[in-house]
């Protein structure tokens, strides 16, 4: 253990290649259907919407993919990441523990969505791809994108759902500054937005909804792809140099995490971080308890049901087996927006029902009391879907303090909230409220899921 | 020189002593004079507004002055500051021209402003003060001693021009976060304020009269002092760990500049990068051209006299010698918030008067413009205030351009535009206008100060 605050790393020390974990798991996970014939969907099936490279990246078997030199020289334009010891923290809570955070609020767009939407960019680049689309909320992922398509020189077009659009106009600006084109969803643009708008002329628009336009507007033409910010296995794998870094620098701090936490909406970030340790702790190397941190009002791996489900609204998209709401689940408007999604990885699904990762539930209020304690000790203000990993960091610092425990804790700090400021206005003011998502409404939504044998 | 994208240093490799120019000035900056005597002003002047660790600095022959040990520690949760090499940017310029960028934005409040906030606090606190008092306009200074203050267990109260207190409420969230109390300037809680009130109920307030109330505030109680952002000499000598960092990282990266650029408001950001290049180039070991780049609507070094002046719009301070519009300048409303002060820092001005520096005026749109092509190169958002020393960046690379020189040029880009989206909303829009001062103003302003011997 050393008295450093920070680890740093050099341009020369990011990972060269990304950690595929599919090849160490105990067991495969279930394979991803077809929502027609409910057979499991080939290459074929996906090309229209994405291109060959990632699609050999979803099934892989290799353990390490060699990350493209094109890339490594974007990532290196704010990668490694620096990795913190929250000593402030410590003190400000008493606590024996110690407490680590991974910090990717230094990318271009202030999250660790850059790390995918780099490579996604590239890939289609190089297989000719001209344009991206996608869906974004209230701007997370589609300033990623943004960012990642000009960096290549890919027009980029974004859905955005119409009330994050009119009502946050801050990411719309990143987007824009980037060279991206955002349209508030529904749209007159596609089928899907016209059907919407014919049904309700002042439709506020949802994800579902977003990725619906974003998908027809890939598939109706050859050279356009549609791109996604998690979920996916190789969306989850482009993160896994977040975990690698970590790795190499809590070495370099002289310790080994007894507790990894992340949130998890999709499951990226939390995979991101996690995978790596995941591969050591397969291994018998190390033993860390891996816990992801959800929302109370969208708790998918804590409240759902694993089993077969569409991964948009619509019903559009193929059955993949995940934790799941119900895809006709509206969340609450909780201000972590990332969060706020029905299903979970697959992989992390999988992993969840191994036994190898945990899940736990905390309501926004207590994460944005955690948010402040640790903005004034740390300096650092995180993003509202960040504060679930952190409120339950200080949960288990606080049982250490109980204990006499010294664990070791390391954080996923994966954005910071310079755009979410509105987010801790209504916390300051005492505006925020917690929400419990009812199991009843869980077992409603079950029955509109297709049976899958 | 390196193929090398950034140069990050260690937490161990932060100076250890802020670098005084003072002792190096080739003839001493004319003295600070009492505003009835026009005497100089001894330390017992300022001594209820500043700790005398402080008031010791400003007037110190000192060339060098240890950082404290727990100063150091606070500046470890960000500092050193990574040092970029913009070759996306040089590309899209098509220049032959090499542009390095030092970058304070990764900070807890965003700017280079923490590391003089820290060093104030700290001093304050070790004298015994319990609470500090300031101003701030959009709330970059107002931050950043909010956080200051927050570290070593300071009140923190910070009056916030009326106008931005309404029409800008993020960073003033920002400050509660921290800690700090902030009030809309004029207020009821002062003399000077309910005086300006009494004349005007409706005031939007000005940096001029917050000052007024902060400054008041303190000096009516011995536990209270004042802290002021930019300007005074140890404020500026202590922004100076930028420049010896970026002296190191230059130097890693195998390369001497031709050029500094950097935005001037007050002084203090141009000073903190270059006052450690000038040394150099005042020991005749380096030539570079060191220039300060100001906004068209507030030309201090380029329209302004240089002549003894008021600090503040009242005329409340002591007399310093400086480049200056007149103390009662009224600056058209640029985004540049930071930059919009009738007068220059003494150490900058008398650097002006001596040729060891030059300066150059430029308008918001030609630096909104810049920053547009620099975020979609370089993937970082520059505040309003630095887009100045990247427009005048990108004018010099551009006659690089023409001329076929490779020039090596250094900017100081001090902080973020995270908080400035409305601005970029209004550049993206077409909705920004240019400001020339007049000279004639200028003239008219003169008559209003007080004529020194």
């Amino acid at each position: 253990m050393t008295d450093l605050t920070k680890v740093v790393l050099q341009d020369s020390e990011i990972p060269e290649a990304w950690y595929n974990i599919q090849p160490d798991l105990p067991s495969p996970a279930p394979p991803v259907l077809h929502p027609g014939t409910h057979q499991p969907i080939g290459p074929d099936d996906l090309a229209p919407l994405f291109p060959m490279a990632l699609i050999m990246q979803e099934v892989s078997q290799d353990r390490y993919i060699d990350v493209p030199g094109p890339v490594l020289d974007v990532y290196r334009m704010w990668r490694p990441t620096p990795l913190y010891r929250a000593r402030r923290l410590e003190k400000a809570l008493d606590t024996p523990a110690h407490i680590y955070f991974k910090y990717e609020g230094g990318s271009p767009v202030g999250s660790h969505k850059p790390t995918t939407a780099v490579p996604q960019a590239y890939y289609n680049a190089q297989e000719g791809t001209r344009r991206l689309t996608t869906e974004t909320g209230a701007g997370q992922w589609g300033s990623a994108l943004a960012f990642a398509s000009a960096q290549f020189g890919l027009d980029c077009e974004v859905w955005q759902v119409a009330i994050s659009f009119d009502q946050k106009p801050y990411r719309r600006t990143l987007m824009e500054i980037f060279g991206a084109t955002v349209h508030s969803s529904p749209s007159n643009l596609t089928e899907a937005g016209r059907k919407i708008l014919a049904m309700d002329p002042n439709s506020t628009g949802s994800l579902g909804i977003a990725i619906s336009e974003a998908v027809e507007a890939a598939a109706g033409d050859p050279t356009t792809k549609y791109s996604l910010g998690s979920v996916l296995n190789h969306v989850l794998m482009h993160q896994t140099v977040i975990g690698q870094e970590a790795l190499k620098q809590m070495e370099l701090f002289g310790e080994t995490p007894d507790l990894l936490v992340g949130c998890t909406g999709g499951g990226s970030n939390f995979a991101g971080l996690s995978f790596p340790f995941i591969k050591e702790k397969l291994a018998g190397k190390i033993d860390p308890t891996i816990r992801c941190v959800e929302p109370t009002a969208s708790p998918s791996l804590t409240k759902g049901v694993y089993r077969y489900d569409f991964g948009d609204t619509l019903g559009m998209t193929p059955l993949v087996k995940m934790h799941t709401l119900g895809h006709d689940f509206i969340p609450d408007p909780i201000h972590a927006g990332g969060l706020r999604y029905h299903g979970m990885a697959p992989l992390v699904s999988h992993l969840k029902e191994l036994g190898v990762v945990e899940a736990e539930a905390i309501g926004q209020v207590e994460c944005f009391e955690g948010a402040v304690r640790f903005t004034r000790a740390e300096g650092i203000i995180p993003a509202p879907e960040p504060t679930h990993a952190i409120a339950s960091a200080i949960r288990e610092a606080e049982r250490c303090r109980e204990s006499g425990e010294s664990k070791v804790i390391l954080v996923a700090l994966c954005g910071h909230g310079h755009f979410d400021m509105g987010a801790y206005r209504a916390f300051l003011d005492g505006n925020l409220e917690d929400f419990e998502y009812p199991e009843e409404k869980v077992r409603e939504a079950m029955e509109k899921i297709p049976a899958v044998a």
